[in-house]
């Protein structure tokens, strides 16, 4: 059967998932945390097999460094999935419950979005991950992994598919896609795909948004801004700003934009050069900047860089005003800093950057689920539509909108017959 | 200037207009109310050409009807604006906080999206409705109205235009698109506009959403079902049915397709058919059901026809979950009834119908944002994605998360100097 045929037969038993009771999805989970820890060497074998191929066909060691599923990752997807059944059921949850007339009443509740394709590259623990997220929230999920890891992939995903059905979930619930030209088809699937979420590099995601009808929650790149007033303190400010930029230099909450107003450069900027060398850091910045540190001359319209790499882009501001400017026009309203004492700036900062995570005097790297304490993280929407910023569960759930009559027509209204009354009801 | 330069320049301006207080947003949509009445005159007359114009093209009645803007429309966009008004701040509402660590706290706080455009047929109140909607809610807004109302957009647009930036709103707060070719040009600024609100025909609504890469918020279509089950009550069940149907057929929530179940077809169908005849309603059915009734007889795929008009298709199943599987194929998952006295069968009808409204023992034409208590409302969503059903000022808002520090890296929890203890701080 095709993935279109499958897609679709699985959108019309999504309603069956969705209707599983907490207790069933919970056991499902708990289920699956055995049987990964019971069948660990089918697992670590299948993946060593993905790693020797990597290693033969020259992967850069910072992917294969990715692929990797070993006794570590294997603990922390398990110790993962044990957290999600501790948390409350995202669905069912009356979010409104209004009398609009005697006998006549409103109750807005969440219910899962339905089919959810996700595409993810390299990093086999995302399937686990994301396809747990989806079980708790009464999703179906079509999952399609990167060819690197596919022998991982295909043995993962057998454990995982094989116990939930046996714990009484629909056999349409998940779907596994192992070819790459099934990306496209996924792509297509408009009419039975409720929902994208890519996890994967910059291109990867781009080509997934400008290939697609299907709404896409997550983000292609993430240019983050530390932006040093000048009422900064100094010693908060270099350590910040090298954790910010180098303690994950591979993540998108990584800062690549060091802005630096004016006033404070002198003093500020020769400091800052040291630290981040001693880091391993090297910097680009604009003409000005030169005056003040070792760095290679870049053009304005470079400041749309994502780095993802030991480099900084460095620029000096005139203002707060022109932090700002410079955050709107060249990041991807991800996450920004600004390193300052006032908390005036700090408030004229957060209100006019328009990015899902706005901070002040800490690192960007703390915009992520678990820092957040959200539990897992099927991943961080640049997005404004829907979820924004680090997204748990809470992004995998809509609602519906109940209405209980006993005859009621809507002429009674129009014509002046009847009145609505509007009243708010106990929830539950 | 052209669109596109017009509408960077808006988005560039967009976090002042988001940065607005609460008083400034709603002193000027009383200004709005005043000049509104102030003005009307010119307003009448710039409709009287309108509606001249469309009598001599030869509309419609029905859409020329739709394009009057009379003194009662102007009482009910007046009123609508006045109640706005006393409606709460849908910004800066602070809806999670929390302290990750000591000094270290987290804020989820809603903000406007940032610039909506908007893209209606007809109905120039909708101009007036959906700009208010926008003010209250800090967004900038891009509006193109339908060439039939022309004349009567133009001087609306101009009295709010001028009030509100008399009023301090900054001057890319709100602009009007004349020109048919600019809607492409509008559909294609990905980059700067952040929601497209289309309002209109099916085909106009379809075009838009397959023309843009921007998230659309709205519906093409309006196929709402009501199912008679088994269990049904013969008094609620008629008139609940003809309301459905009749009320306002061109409305989007109007029902057009009867699903009865078989064994209650021999009893219930005659005197349905005897109660839409006499509202003027025609009958379409497939060949069994016209053992039952007078009706034209029509092709399975048929039933995914939206008639806006005095005609329904009816179709006889043989089970509540029959009657949930055709509603969720030929559906627009929008509004969707059972007519039942069986409180289980409704409680499964609701679980499993995949539309935006769910209803029991009423008529589907309830669906509506101002029926729902919600006011003025921007549309009805049929997306999964953002808001759904009826969306009111809520679906104009995002959120962001604001994250206060005093230098704190991750490097030290990531190491295990330092954890989160995550806890729930009093809101405000």
């Amino acid at each position: 059967m095709d993935i279109r045929s499958e897609v679709k037969k699985m959108k019309e038993d999504s309603p069956k998932m969705a209707a599983l009771s907490l207790e069933t999805r919970n056991q499902a989970l708990l289920a699956v945390a055995e049987a990964l820890q019971q069948q660990k060497e089918k697992i670590f074998e299948a993946n060593q097999k993905d790693l020797e191929a990597a290693a033969e066909s020259g992967l850069p060691q910072s992917v294969q460094k990715r692929l990797k599923f070993d006794a570590h990752k294997l603990a922390d997807v398990i110790s993962g999935i044990k957290e999600l059944v501790k948390l409350p059921d995202p669905l069912s949850q009356v979010q409104l419950s209004r009398q609009l007339d005697d006998h006549l009443n409103l109750y807005r509740v969440t219910c899962p979005i339905g089919v959810i394709g996700i595409i993810f590259e390299a990093r086999p623990d995302a399937l686990v991950q994301i396809s747990s997220l989806c079980i708790k929230s009464g999703n179906c999920a079509v999952l399609k992994g990167g060819r690197e890891t596919a022998a991982t992939n295909k043995v993962l995903f057998g454990i995982i598919y094989q116990t939930v059905t046996d714990c009484g979930l629909p056999s349409g619930c998940l779907l596994q896609a192992e070819q790459h030209n099934e990306i496209d088809e996924l792509l297509s699937c408009h009419d039975c795909v409720d929902l994208l979420i890519p996890r994967g590099s910059n291109q990867f995601v781009q080509y997934i948004m400008n290939h697609t009808k299907i709404p896409v929650m997550g983000h292609a790149d993430g240019v983050c801004h530390t932006y040093v007033d000048e009422d900064y303190d100094m010693e908060k400010a270099l350590p910040v700003l090298v954790d910010a930029k180098t303690q994950y230099t591979a993540a998108c909450n990584a800062t690549e934009t060091l802005l630096v107003h004016r006033r404070i450069a002198e003093e500020f900027l020769p400091k800052a050069e040291a630290a981040l060398r001693a880091a391993g850091v090297s910097l680009r910045g604009t003409l000005e900047a030169s005056q003040y540190i070792d760095c290679e001359i870049m053009e304005e319209a470079e400041f749309h860089t994502e780095y993802l790499d030991m480099v900084l882009s460095v620029k000096l501001v005139d203002s707060l005003e022109e932090a700002v400017r410079h955050i709107n026009t060249y990041g991807s309203h991800h996450t920004d800093c600004i390193l300052t004492e006032n908390p005036e700036h700090a408030e004229t900062f957060m209100q006019l950057v328009d990015s899902a995570g706005v901070y002040q005097n800490c690192s960007t790297r703390f915009a992520d689920g678990f820092r957040y304490g959200f539990g897992a993280e099927v991943g961080i929407s640049t997005g404004k539509i829907h979820a924004r910023g680090p997204v748990g569960l809470e992004g995998l759930v809509t609602y519906k909108y109940k209405l209980y009559g006993q005859g009621q027509i809507v002429a009674d209204y129009a014509e002046g017959r009847k009145s609505f009354h509007f009243q708010e009801l106990d929830r539950g």
